[in-house]
């Protein structure tokens, strides 16, 4: 048995306690949670008897169907446990352990719920519409859905798209890798439990039914989205890959990272008026090859999260357990806090600097990874980790 | 042991054997086939060892995900087995039994893959522009991802959506029950077995992943839809319900039914070239409350399902066994061939007469049912069985 120091800067201390999947030497994955630089195996450090046995599985999806008083009562236990004496076997340094995909995803829906970033893409997408804003956007949270499938774990290389595109200049489309591959920062929220279908999650509710947050990188072929999203939306321009962080960070873990949304004017429909609308003060970085590049921050959003699983559901549609929506591209009003390639550098016009180069859409080796802190606890802050992915050639 | 004798003229003869899952009485569900008007359990036909375990899932997914050369053995040994004795315990008049949702859903595509039902669909909503088909239409079947969790089985209930509204009139949006619930008259395709990330499925390679067809009643709330789908889609106005067919037809028992698509002018790029794209000569129906209304000729169909999956994995995406696509609204170049409603009565413009009443859009105690034929072997014809469901009030 081991007692386990944490230094008080650390982005993972006790007021974290983030779930994630791991395995070592190709063992079968297993739910831990992470305490500084360290994966505690869930199973070993409270036991797998009875309701414990969700540890045991290879998602975290058991776990969450358990519903929140479960989560709350796990979190607290894991808190205690934490400050005794911990077994040996349960204690694994980070750079030991594979981290899996954490949830086994249902259905994955991408909102658009900054306003900074709806009103730049208006502007470069629509230049000749007077309001780059549609009509819809502040009565609304716009979403469309997107591929479970291709949601992978941190780490796991992005192969460039192929597909077609149509530039201004071009006669008819051509095929072939894009030249426009792009990033999206982004926050995904996790549904731990759903709604059954022809029921409603109220926006007041919604906290009741989600289980956490991680970094999503929607990973966007611009020419390629630019040429099919007529009428229908994104598809092949966004749906090759999404990378999500490896830790899930309780939405228990965030409660002093609430904040107000901004001002929502004109006043929503009642379906989406809340007691107290909360955002959340999370500061995202994106690094380029190693460089910070931008620092999109997540309190600027328009739309709350429980907005967007209201209106997810408002028309009777189910959610479950493992459903992700993101939140779209969080872009603050500076120039420096868009997050993604396409505002930061107004469609390619104007290059930024990356480690001495000037650059606009990503090469091929190209790596980029999201981070992020919030106001945890006790005055800490609190990490995300890594939601990191390299891209690879075109095949 | 009992030997079956079917009617010559039966739509479930031995040429079609098409899979289900059923239980009876509350049992456990269970993998089926039909023949005329009995569901014949799969695993008290051919028994449960070793590969055909599989019939004993409640889903059809362990049994896809075996691949084709399965899917031909075993579709040999049930025509085999059913021109022999039958076990009495096997056989379950279709009245007895429980139909099941046969697929569990991974992800879900919808595809707008007829030109009239474009062409229509674009000057309704569109009426200003010149070409009611966008640029791309006719270089990439266009398509957005849907819901994967509200796919039902033929015969659930569907609950009047409610949701954002707002007319040209309005001069903000309001919230309600859909006043303009429409149907969408579909075929949808089962992937039996997908690709890995980063790789594709080649068109002429589409029919070895392709496990068969079912009906498809993709239910749309019409006033929902127009308000929110720009600039990414439409996601309410879908997402509360699609139906589907209880029985999966193979692909293998629609060898007869394959016909040339349309001429594709212009060319289509070359991963969308097949050496003989075939599209399918099924001839839907559409009765509203008993009375058919319309007939929509699948054979009209602009894009090939085999065209459809190569395009989706095209950039590299993933599919995985009970993937669905759906083809999107079938019309034909007649008025009475027209799948949805809002074309059919001209955007409500136009009523139809319906049983003596001058009808639009659906309300609530209405019932649709889809039904479809299709050549099978020797001159026989197939069926689909139906696709049903009946409209509950807002809740």
């Amino acid at each position: 048995m081991t007692a386990l120091s944490v230094p008080e800067d650390s982005l993972f201390g006790l007021d974290n306690l983030p779930y994630g999947v791991y395995s070592v030497d190709g063992s079968a994955p297993r739910v831990a949670t992470r305490l500084d630089n360290h994966a505690i195996d869930l199973g070993l450090l409270l036991g797998t008897d009875g309701d414990n046995a969700v540890f045991e599985a290879s998602t975290l999806n058991p776990f969450m169907a358990q519903g929140r008083a479960r989560w709350v009562e796990v979190r607290a236990a894991i808190g205690e446990a934490l400050r005794g004496d911990v077994p040996h076997e349960a204690i694994h340094s980070l750079t030991d352990v594979t981290m899996h995909l954490p949830v086994e995803v249902a259905d994955y829906v991408d909102f658009y719920a900054s306003e900074h970033h709806a009103s730049n893409l208006g502007r470069l997408f629509r230049p000749d519409n007077p309001d780059p804003l549609m009509p819809n956007w502040k009565h609304l949270p716009v979403g469309y859905h997107g591929r479970s499938a291709s949601i992978v774990v941190s780490g796991t290389d992005i192969v460039r798209p192929q597909g077609q595109r149509k530039g201004p200049q071009d006669p008819e489309p051509v095929f072939g890798p894009s030249v426009r591959l792009d990033i999206e920062a982004e926050l995904g929220f996790i549904v731990g439990t759903g709604n059954a279908m022809g029921t409603q999650i109220a926006a007041d509710e919604a906290e009741q039914h989600i289980f956490g947050a991680v970094l999503f990188n929607d990973w966007s072929a611009r020419d390629i989205q630019a040429w099919e999203y007529v009428p229908l939306g994104p598809n092949l321009g966004k749906s090759f890959a999404s990378t999500i962080s490896a830790w899930v960070i309780p939405m228990l873990a965030l409660q002093e990272a609430k904040v107000s949304v901004p001002d929502q004017d004109p006043q929503v429909l009642s379906y989406l008026q809340m007691k107290q609308p909360w955002g959340l003060d999370v500061d995202l970085e994106v690094a380029w090859n190693g460089q910070t590049v931008t620092r999109p921050p997540y309190a600027e959003m328009y739309w709350s999260p429980a907005q967007m699983l209201a209106h997810t559901t408002v028309n009777g549609a189910p959610t479950r357990t493992g459903d992700v929506y993101a939140s779209g591209t969080i872009s603050g009003p500076e120039k420096d806090q868009r997050g993604a390639f396409i505002e930061l550098t107004w469609g390619g016009a104007e290059p930024i600097t990356v480690n001495g180069e000037e650059r606009t859409f990503l090469l091929d080796g190209d790596e980029i990874t999201l981070t992020a802190t919030a106001p945890g606890a006790n005055g800490h802050r609190i990490g995300f980790g890594e939601c990191t992915g390299r891209i690879l050639p075109a095949r």
